[in-house]
């Protein structure tokens, strides 16, 4: 499927074959300073973003600043739900943009769309994400897969980021806009990475699950009579 | 009544002869992952915004991508308030302007201005609110016809659309837009929409109406004394 | 069925046999002041009241002060959904229970449950509360289906009725204490109401019916094929 | 018009002939500590608290503890709308029932109950409350013509009164509770006073006002015709 | 005092004066619906806005769609807090700019600053704020001397202001902007005014005057020593 | 280790060798209307309180009320979590304490002591809790492994849970409640339940282990130097 | 100063020389799972009431239960604040109740009347509390120097210390209890420890002293002419 | 370090060595209006501003209003945390852009970046950031290190400023942006600083340094064995 269709759709999306993932200071001393989305939530998202980037096959950055310090190891289950990412070392850097390695190993990528998620947004997502526009690319902010100190950092950190023309948006908002269509060989899998970053949407799958069976049971019940 | 009128008045305002409702997604699964307005809220400010399309004879076109799967069926009282609204199935796209049927049943509408609303607002809603825009429509998105699954959502998504050039909304705005004024053969019609969208004002109407009815037996009472 | 079953269940419950309700100053313009729920969720809930006990049989008292002034007319609701309700003028008391023929018409239903609520619940269900229990009544106050100018207001009052011995619940508590079991003949009649005071339970059961519809349409598919 | 009426009504309210009302430490400084209810709404309850009592002659006691000092001068408005008050000077005590002047002026009123408010609730309110309740007073506190300095302060501070015997109340309850009927002489200084304490209740008048003049005028134009 | 100073102060900031004030369908039946603000800040907001405009003499144009129907009779205060006020009746027109004799009073001032309030937000400031901005006007929005059905349309509104080029901006910020300095002999009156708009103001004035005074005394006493 | 230590302790708690664990209609289409805590959250906690009740053998009783109608089917990882928990169906009776099957196999397990959580907390939990306290048994009500449908009806169910003499309590203190100490074999398991129930507490637990490890780590290199 | 005054003051008071104060579990990496208060506030609190036992010479007793593992260490400040208090190291118990040494400490000190925190208020303050008033003590719970993982914890566990007899109180409301008057020469440390626990007690005071300097300087100035 | 790296980092970012941080109006009168932030957290990260700029020699500028009237005098603090700063006494100006003395002091700096805070933001921030702006400097606004005196005010503050191009930002994102790298000599001086904008950030460390001390000691004891 191409990025645009006939129909003119998808031309202000972004571009799944164009796009990588950056997941900047996801570490678990930070977390506890997260005050805009609890940590469950969060982690949730950030876990989903790794799944869908893995089945999508889109490159996937980690990184950390200081990562034998108090800010914590980056959360484990990135390990496990993105294997094939590349893990980037800072030497102290707040700034990921200021790393050189970190800037090289985003180039190699040779994708122009940038999706970056990060703990504290305002901070370790900001600053690369200003940086890299100003460098040409077209940059996303996942807010609720990044966390902010407080209510009003978070509210000023999306007004600044509209401001600077870095794209604000959502977990759910960025599987939706990767995935485009349910007639795909992976929709089952990516039914799934949605009940883990909207728990809502389980309780509807499973209550839709049951009502079916009994629809279906209802029906040979009433064929039998 | 013509769209500018001689003051000046409606130059920065929506057209009614300009404008077609875009209705996506209103699934009854869906809405049960809605988080930024109570579903009873959500419910009735689409009833409302069907009323007064099919009150003021605008386009109205609905649409759904899985109604048969868990999303649910599109909450029924639309078919009863917009009987003339027209249903584009879709083959599993989840932005509707991917899906050619949809595309072309607005463009045949030949209407340049187009008010959507949906749920998830963050990608029902803004995906092909953004495609439409980059198309050359003027796009308003009624954000409480809407909804998100989160607060977090709603108040990125808002951000997403003023940065893109779509106007935000509300459904009392929108009724407002399209009545333009109290002295039109519909006026009763269009007060009872509104107490469809703010039940506060029905109360008022009550109230005023008893005042008036007190009044005018106070009145009757004196006049015989 | 029996209050009180064989396995002991419904000892601590209210008996249906035994209770009335009464419907305190349910009048357009205090709703204008109500600030502790939504005065669409006051209504609905109030509006549940009054059709449970008219499909139940319980006796309804309504009342309001001053109906001709500044406080504006009862709900008109109320009059459709429990015709065989009693309304009981009163001469500007301010506590319904300061009335003699409010006292004489709960004392001729032979009711010793009361269920009260109104508006404001501070006021115009605590004064008649405290009074009815200090005479010897079983009382239930329905915050819910009741309304208090300010959430400072909704909580002291809450702990006042702790404190009395008055029993504080809501609309679905009382809906479903009145109907102890689903397999009676007023089953369907009893979910109707439920949507009406809680909305999100209608797109469950809407949702629960298009995909058991799913499931039949499926099995007969699948049985053809 | 005797406490307890024939009907029972007014068993468990207070009696307006027994009750003073006792205002703690309402001082400009220690207000701009008020964190559970704005400064305006506080000063507001006291204002209609001091009107009702001048207005049905019950007995009133301010006191401060340190005028001169930071917690500032007591609110200006009071001695306007209470002229009859009595001021009680502390030498100190932070709890009022610990100053024997204090305690003796309560005691010449002859009345045992006492209405209770002041800043800060789980203080200056609390300690004589608890004293009082001890020596054997009906003991109200009016939580919202009180203020706490933090919301968790203000549950905490409802759940000890309620735990100890003192009542709980509010602002508009105390009013209506020593009102308990319109048919009276002050009923229309009864109701400005409740456009102090509820501003919603002010714009519900107006309204009623005009329309009913719009139905005297409608009436007489068709009696015209 | 000139609008621009030496020192390129009020570059950027209205020119009182350019200014006139537009108060637009503050009527007390429309403020029922108001729930972005509470009804009592938001007419000391229009008040204060009323009473600077009186004493720095900008004109004030005032309006209602229809006073006789259920939105009520302007805020009465309004006519005594600015005498001067041109009143223009509207013949139904929901947006102000629609009618001729209104956008014929604005352009009789011959300012281009206008300041904007009114009850709906969203609606009554939004469309002539749009409108006179497409004529060419600087348009300031009070958005707390305004009114909106709802928090989401609050938000939403907010945010359609800023994407068209209207300010945004508060009463107080308007009362600074208009002042400028407090060397200027309506000093006095307009400390009044803030403590109008900002009750909280009035309680830091009340405890600074004590204080003074008790320094004062106390410097007395020991002069004397 | 017995129930009452020799210090005194555990004589105001629950205990553990007396307790039975109910889990009362958590169901998947009752969770679609649950307003008071999320459904992340709900079923994190209802799953900790069945991985307690296995680890430490307490009797878990499951029921459901109509769990082939829109109520939806019992959460599914209940049967994983707790493989021993008898399932007691029922004949539609809404106060589970109705059924006769169900209080015969409470009353089987021999415990007097009730834990007891469900959904809704205002009729599922509370009626059951009402008529178990009746009969005798002391009772705990896990307010946050239950849900209602607003926040009104959460705080008026824990007014009358408190009313009544149910103690009200919560997922974390029901674990530790049950735990009592650290030095016993389960030690390990148990704070792995905590994870799931606090989330925040995972990543206390995973910063603490990296900074252990940082710490050996560098003790072991200055060893070396 | 007698506990009980001539007035009878200070009756239902807690009796400054019966009462001792109770830190239980305040470790940093606990702190991180609080939620119902903000940590600063937490620990600012929970210094203050250090501070007032240290200068009034109450026994303060700390204790924890795994210092050693994730819950991390005491909040250090505890050390300089209060040197005199004994430190109970327990051995894994979660309730310190269940610890002979922490119940024979508590015993030495003779008094009666215990003033608790601790972190989780729902538990590590909540078994100690029950099982102390089940041992005959009177137990104060000081709810704003403790924390709970979740608002909702916190409101349920403000219910249950009501239901069984504990008294819920804050961190201004104990040292006022302890302080009873100002007039002794602790004053001014008492007021600076107000301001630790009040920070906006704080600015007050700044103010005030400005404004009594400025009141005398005036003064000066108006003698001198 | 130069300010933009050779990786392209900090091209989008402020430069250290071009900016000033502008302090207007942390007064304390005026503090007890601020409703937008608590005053603790106000005052916390105004101080670490303070900080920041002493420790990285950036030039300060602090200016009052009327320091002598009820504003009340600047918080104390910033003498001693920023002994360099610069104060510019006012003349009644409002807008510190009008006063000379400020702007010439302002342009003697030498810098074209300015980090503006102060009291209130909608004023005291928003006219001299305004006219800044104008006069050609890159304007930062630090909103959590000022204060508005309502919630909505603070919005629509964020707003208008993001509408004008000067930049929100919030006190940890200027630290870091002024930071750039933890490999820095003042490092563990910048780290103190978070704890004063952050104390969750102090728990984290505290935690952080007792659980490497834990494996430390460990490591030390298994060696040892």
């Amino acid at each position: 499927m191409g990025h645009v269709l006939p129909s003119g759709g998808g031309k202000a999306l972004m571009n799944v074959g164009d796009a990588a993932l950056l997941l900047l200071d996801h570490q678990t001393g930070l977390f506890q300073t997260v005050k805009d989305i609890t940590v469950a939530e969060l982690r949730a998202n950030v876990s989903a973003l790794a799944q869908i980037a893995t089945l999508l096959k889109l490159p996937v950055i980690t990184t950390a600043s200081e990562p034998e310090g108090p800010n914590g190891p980056l959360m484990p289950e990135l390990a496990e739900l993105a294997p094939h990412a590349v893990y980037v070392p800072r030497n102290g850097e707040v700034n990921a943009w200021d790393n050189d390695l970190f800037v090289q190993t985003v180039e190699k990528t040779g994708k122009k769309t940038l999706i970056m998620a990060g703990v504290w947004t305002s901070v370790c997502v900001m600053f690369p994400a200003l940086d890299a526009k100003a460098a040409g690319f077209n940059v996303y902010a996942v807010v609720d897969a990044s966390g902010d100190p407080s209510q009003m950092a978070s509210r000023t950190t999306l007004a600044r980021f509209a401001q600077s023309g870095v794209m604000p948006t959502t977990t759910n908002a960025v599987i939706c806009e990767l995935q485009r269509t349910w007639r795909r060989p992976e929709a089952a899998e990516i039914a799934d990475i949605y009940t883990v970053a909207t728990p809502d949407y389980r309780t509807v799958m499973e209550s839709y699950q049951k009502a079916k069976d009994v629809g279906s049971a209802q029906k040979q019940y009433q064929d039998r009579m």
